[in-house]
């Protein structure tokens, strides 16, 4: 059994080796890769994707996995080696459905719609981009069909970003949420609009990314074992365990998105900083799901990034480094226009209290889609009548409405409820926080963070994978994942705000 | 044997992928990986050569060469196609004899070694190294064992650096061409010497990169197929088909790393952007041989950068850029400072009269630990000795004595003679091109390069691997290489400098 486990881990090891390669890739391709490189490594990261996916469905690792999992009641089943049994036999069992026909094609079907939507979007002609989704869908059900029959067929590309969530959990949820945001917008609306022109601005590009890091860095970001820099879309990546690497974009007119931007993806970045050591080079090294990513990410960015208090630290130091910009706002002033809430047509940019209706009508069309009661010629008309009922705008043309997004070119159908659900899990684990530190504001205040990120690397970051999402929020919260602390958090908030 | 020849290029274009992505994480170990990262970028990095071995030995390979080789006689001799499985062959007969065993004790050798070697040298303590540098040796002439005896068990080491050359006719040339250099250095001794102390000053660090980026603009290196970044030792990466990477490094009180490290590493370059792009993912994409590629680099360098009609046409431009530094110092004490000859302690900062000194030495020490004659103890002594006798200096430590070369430390003997071969080809074929270019020496001094690298591409860049280096320097230059050149390359200009 000692041998088999040995066999495992080093099977696994390079199956993590493959991956890390190609996430060094893929960094590289959006930091640093000159355009002519662009041939050249859909080869190379093709190729690793190739090999890692070969390794993980060997017959000798299922047979391995097999044979551990009948000797799973002699492991502590907390333990790392019962969890990477377990997680690893899950992963083995679902890469095994998917033949590498399958892989290959929608590697290549992808690569090229990730082009050409770039193209569409540019152009805002959804026409272009219209054949290449109608390929992805037809990949994503038969993706679906190399699974047995699940509740919903959403439910099985959902797995793969959320594992173990079903459509219809997500459904309640939502249904549940989406009265409350509707009717908080529509009381928002109501009253006064904090002023927020004062972001937009002249704001040094340099002095941005400095004061960035100079956040993220008395936050407890491990400069050693990580960096960052400028890409186009903003992203984490952990090539390996010690290399966990951020980017972020500079506005030199406008202050959002450098300075929550960079503090939304050390979110991301001080869970995979966090992982315990035992867990490298194994698939138990990575977060629980992309909404406990997610959770993470957002949780920096919003219930600390947007606070009184962090404020009351940082924005003396921000006035300093931006007089004329910031010299005249008062630090209440600043608060209320860093979180004004306004309806808006682009996801990314949406504030905390719009940002989930984003995603549900992101989720109701591709369930349409999925179901085969939404053609992709007919999406663009469904989009804007969804934005329209839900957050009452209409987008003047396809690149702010539906082409706004990479997802679906990448083949990333079931991704989406993930960013949602990922805001829930983070107001529900910041109600426990709230009981468990007593202190938090004020430590914030003060710029010392050490108490919320012992907290996270306790209960989250160390754990890694070990735990499926739900699990974990049980664990770490008492109950299951649950509409109504963001619901709180959000009413909390934004009563006082606009009053 | 269509069939076969596809399947061929399929096998060889995975390889190729695999190794790119190896150059990638190599680059980037090099430049941004944060330190942490070391660990898991050194499994895999591993992972990548195992992977890529194990399909250049693969038996299927052998078979298809095999078979494609008895078809040799339908091809064009000179063609792509023929070349390919020529090349192929033989890089797959000379892997299949190294057992991967041997590859894998090799890297983990060698990864450990260079970073004791880095320890050592930091301390300069030999005692550090030396067991690690026995080891290697161990390595170096188990690997040897695997072949067939040569003239000279070296023969088998230099081959992997140098295709087809032999120790024996290296020596010629060297013993040719060691009394010569010596005899020119002393007489040099005996003249005034340049001054060069105004190299030694205040150079802004961003203006030395944007002087540098504006040469090699001019000259030729294409932006949109490479990049430039910044690390402690420079090199040249070619990680795939329209991407190739140099790198240097900046002393801002000392204009020569970053000035002729910049024009180095671009003619490095330059080689791997024009190969012809028919070669694309196949072996052939690369150079013919070490000392093919240092012929390009050291005659951007020396033979143009270190010219009076190059500086004719920048100089201008750089006392504009510096004027506190060169303001008051003439174009032709400019040329003097930067030609100075004088012996030296450190190999990558010798002068041209020099540094093929520096390289007689190193063969010396590693032909005779290779024999058996010296002991890794006893080297550091052989060492100093060598130094006294060449160059006529002895190192004050090992840190600038036996330590300071990274290549034994990876495994690498048999390199270094390929720097002065280089020397020499560089030579050689610039008295060929200065036959076939009358106006050469004017379009220099008039910023217009054209000329020069429409030859270089034409008769070297776009051949990539397909030739022997022996093959190619008959081909492009009508003789065998051949050390005269050199010598009267440095005596027609070190005549003129100190006189």
């Amino acid at each position: 059994m000692e041998d088999e486990l040995a066999r495992l881990r080093s099977i696994l090891a390079e199956i993590a080796d493959l991956r890390g390669a190609e996430a060094i890739l893929g960094w590289d391709q959006q930091t640093y890769m000159p355009a002519g490189g662009a041939e050249a490594r859909s080869h190379q990261s093709a190729a690793l994707a190739r090999l890692a996916h070969e390794r993980a469905t060997s017959a000798e690792l299922g047979r391995l996995l097999e044979s551990l999992e009948r000797s799973a009641s002699a492991r502590d089943p907390d333990g790392d080696e019962a969890r990477l049994v377990q997680v690893a036999s899950r992963d083995y069992r679902k890469a095994v459905r998917v033949p590498s026909s399958w892989v290959a094609e929608s590697t290549r079907a992808t690569t090229i719609a990730e082009k050409v939507w770039e193209e569409a979007r540019s152009r805002s002609d959804f026409s272009l981009f219209r054949p290449h989704l109608d390929r992805i869908l037809d990949l994503c059900r038969r993706y679906v069909s190399f699974f047995p029959p699940a509740d919903h067929p959403y439910d099985v590309l959902l797995d793969n970003y959320e594992p173990g969530m079903k459509t219809a959990e997500v459904r309640a949820i939502f249904d549940a949420l989406k009265p409350r945001q509707v009717g908080l917008i529509k009381a928002l609306a109501r009253r006064p609009q904090a002023d927020d022109s004062f972001l937009h601005a002249d704001y040094d590009g340099k002095t941005q990314w400095d004061f960035g890091v100079e956040v993220i860095t008395r936050i407890g970001f491990d400069w050693e074992r990580g960096r960052q820099d400028r890409s186009v879309h903003p992203f984490t990546g952990w090539p390996g365990r010690g290399d966990v690497r951020i980017t972020t974009r500079v506005d030199p007119r406008f202050l959002n998105p450098a300075l929550f931007g960079t503090i939304h993806e050390m979110g991301h970045a001080l869970y995979s900083q966090g992982a315990a050591p035992s867990l490298t080079r194994t698939p138990l090294d990575d977060g629980a799901s992309m909404a406990v990513h997610e959770s993470q990410s957002r949780m920096w960015e919003n219930f600390v990034g947007r606070s009184l208090p962090f404020w009351e630290c940082f924005y003396p130091r921000l006035q300093e480094l931006f007089p004329a910009a910031l010299g005249k706002v008062s630090l209440e002033a600043f608060y209320g226009g860093i979180n004004r809430v306004q309806p808006s047509l682009i996801r990314v940019e949406a504030d905390e209290a719009t940002y989930n209706l984003h995603i549900m009508l992101r989720m109701d069309l591709e369930i349409a889609m999925l179901e085969g009661r939404l053609s992709a010629a007919d999406l663009p008309a469904a989009w804007n009548a969804k934005m329209e009922e839900y957050l009452g705008l209409v987008p003047p043309d396809d690149a702010q409405g539906v082409l706004q997004d990479v997802h679906w070119s990448g083949g990333m159908m079931g991704y989406f409820p993930t960013y949602a659900l990922g805001n829930l899990m983070a107001a529900q684990l910041w109600e426990r926080i709230g009981r468990d530190i007593p202190g938090l504001s004020d430590g914030i205040r003060r710029g010392d963070f050490s108490a919320l990120l012992g907290w996270l690397r306790e209960n989250i970051h160390r754990h890694g994978r070990k735990f499926m999402p739900q699990e974990l929020m049980r664990r770490t919260t008492g109950s299951d994942l649950d509409a109504a602390p963001y619901v709180r958090y959000l009413e909390g908030k934004f009563g006082p705000v606009s009053r």
